[in-house]
């Protein structure tokens, strides 16, 4: 594994496979839009440099890469990926090579790297350690990692939840919704999730413990299925799709609901977003929309970090994942999300040890 | 005044003027709707009854009755109106007639009452004293009154403005808006306001201070006219029209903005309310929309009224009302709300003592 150091100090040059953005996407994303290819990487850093180089293990398949695919004129909440350039997002990495105090060789980390197999981090300050690595090392793409503190921070610190409240969640079996689905159940929450098969709606009832789950594909009216769920109306919608299903769940929710607004992939890939017609129920209910972005929380990491690993030892949380094996099946992974392909958790597994 | 009390022990007889819902309203309500016709009242309370008879000296006109003119199947946030009865809002009245220890012939006093000259009100509990009959007595169906409690909840609770922000607010020149845009002043805001026509948006700049205004039916573009006003976005949108308005703020609000929703005032009389496309927005800007209802805040009204009275009488807060006179008019004075026809608030005199 160690890389021979060259004569010009900047490491061995080793091939490196990775997966770049061929084109601008609009509307939905295709595997085309991808290309795996192989460049050469350094093994090294540059000498005096505070930068590292690490061995890409697990990247993470992310809904809201789908926008960074776009060319925006006016700058979005996160950079638009480079065409011809590897596409970056979080991943589980090994520290090969570093001039960074805080990380050496060795040393297992997750953060913001490349989609291939070496990446050069000029900024490791970002990268988080790894402090649970007798967990499995990929749980740090979701359950430990960016996913998970999306569903802490959202369901707990946006939802602000009570015991008692009734709880609705959708895109319920992906990374995100099993997880706020579980943390309901801890907080004494009656809830209830929508998925996309009944492979998932299974897995909401039988692994995460949802009290009821649906597929919404197969309700021709999404407002009279939530009537039937949450006869006395929803206290917390964890919002994940937008779209007719915020719609209808605006329909249903109770005075003083909450909607920790996550996020909306029913609307990444359309070029007209649907409309949402029934806006008034927001003053009428009163209720809270509220957007947050899982960012603005790594400051809270460590503490998240701690009580997710102890939940997980405890058997407290389940968590399923769905890892696609190798760099070539990322782009297939990565549009899988828009289609519900994923069960679970999408990531990739770029190098397993 | 005051009634003979005739030989059954409820009072004198006397003619009562009404104005009677006729129908249940469907799309824009019109002045046929209504009808002023001439009943009966008694101008005593039934021996031993904890009731009272007022004479109602300004009646209030309010865009949620447009609400209660319709028939629903599922109940509402308020009730219908009853076809063939008096119209009900808040009003301002003198007790005519009292079996309530708290109430006494010759009190002023505002609260629910009939769009007639005398209404029986059968659990006064829930009228307020007037504190301060020395300012108008008109002042109680607005900025001492239910909407002034709004803007004040709204504005403050809901809102949570911070010296500096940029704070919009569309009706700007109503009963609520115009005492909105006056709180930012006072809080060390910009505030920018938008109303109908010319003649509103001069008020809004020389008499309630607005930093700026603008006729938005001279608007080819919204959002344009946005960014220019608020080329670092919005901070604090305070929402009386929905629709259109809603979504060409949502694309021009900062990080962290919040929407204390008051109302959606051009969706009241659609009968397809228009879709807003771009809520993805809540989530890129960590946006917070929050509605709230004015009757929640009830509790708080005498700390209000008291601040509020100090305001008016220190000249910090300028106020303009629009009056009709007599109930003959109220019924245009009503539906002028949906096309913009009052200029500041809208209320009826129904008899000036
Ligand atoms: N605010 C933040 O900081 C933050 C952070 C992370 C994630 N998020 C958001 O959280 C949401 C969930 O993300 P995740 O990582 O947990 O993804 P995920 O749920 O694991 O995967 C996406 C799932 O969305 C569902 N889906 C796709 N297209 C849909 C459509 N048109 N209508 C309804 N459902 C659809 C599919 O499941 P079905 O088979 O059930 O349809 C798919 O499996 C996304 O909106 C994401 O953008 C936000
Ligand atoms: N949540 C609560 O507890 C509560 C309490 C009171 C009031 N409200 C709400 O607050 C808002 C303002 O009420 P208010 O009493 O102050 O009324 P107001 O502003 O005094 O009168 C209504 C004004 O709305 C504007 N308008 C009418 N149709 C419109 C349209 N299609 N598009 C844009 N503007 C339109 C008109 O002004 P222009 O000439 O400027 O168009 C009209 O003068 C309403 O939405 C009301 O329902 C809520």
């Amino acid at each position: 594994m160690a890389a021979a150091v060259s004569s010009d100090g900047l490491g061995q040059e080793v091939p490196n496979k990775r997966v770049i953005l061929k084109r601008y996407v609009a509307g939905f994303p295709t595997e085309d839009d991808m290309e795996v290819v192989t460049g050469t990487a350094r093994l090294a850093v540059p000498p005096g440099s505070a930068s590292m180089v690490v061995k890409n293990l697990y990247v993470s398949c992310d809904p809201y890469m789908r926008g960074r695919m776009t060319k925006h004129d006016k700058a979005s909440y996160v950079p638009d990926f480079v065409v011809g350039e590897a596409l970056v997002n979080f991943g589980v990495c090994k520290v090969i090579a570093s001039g960074h105090p805080d990380f050496k060789v060795g040393d297992l980390v997750w953060g913001m790297t490349g989609w291939e197999e070496y990446t050069f981090v000029p900024k490791p300050e970002s990268f988080f350690k790894i402090n649970h690595p007798e967990l499995p090392l990929s749980y740090y793409t979701g359950v430990l990692g960016m996913p998970g503190l999306t569903a802490w921070a959202g369901f707990f610190d946006v939802g602000k939840p009570n015991k008692g409240d009734y709880v609705f969640v959708s895109a319920a079996s992906g990374a995100v919704g099993q997880l706020v689905g579980q943390f309901a159940k801890l907080t004494g929450c009656y809830v209830v999730g929508s998925a996309g098969s009944d492979e998932k709606v299974n897995l909401l009832k039988s692994k995460f413990g949802f009290d009821e789950a649906f597929n919404y594909k197969k309700e021709q009216d999404l407002d009279a299925a939530l009537r039937r769920y949450f006869p006395e109306g929803i206290d917390i919608y964890f919002e994940n799709v937008g779209g007719r299903t915020l719609e209808a769940v605006l329909s249903n929710m109770r005075n003083h609901g909450r909607i920790p607004t996550c996020g909306m992939i029913s609307q990444y890939n359309l070029e007209e977003p649907e409309g949402v017609h029934n806006l008034f129920e927001i003053v009428a209910k009163r209720v809270r929309m509220e957007g947050f972005m899982v960012f603005e929380y790594y400051g809270q990491y460590h503490k998240f970090e701690q009580d997710m690993a102890g939940y997980l030892k405890e058997g407290k949380i389940n968590y399923v994942e769905d890892i696609a094996d190798g760099l070539e099946k990322a782009p297939a992974a990565l549009i899988g999300l828009f289609t519900g392909r994923n069960v679970g958790k999408q990531l990739v597994a770029v190098a397993r040890e």
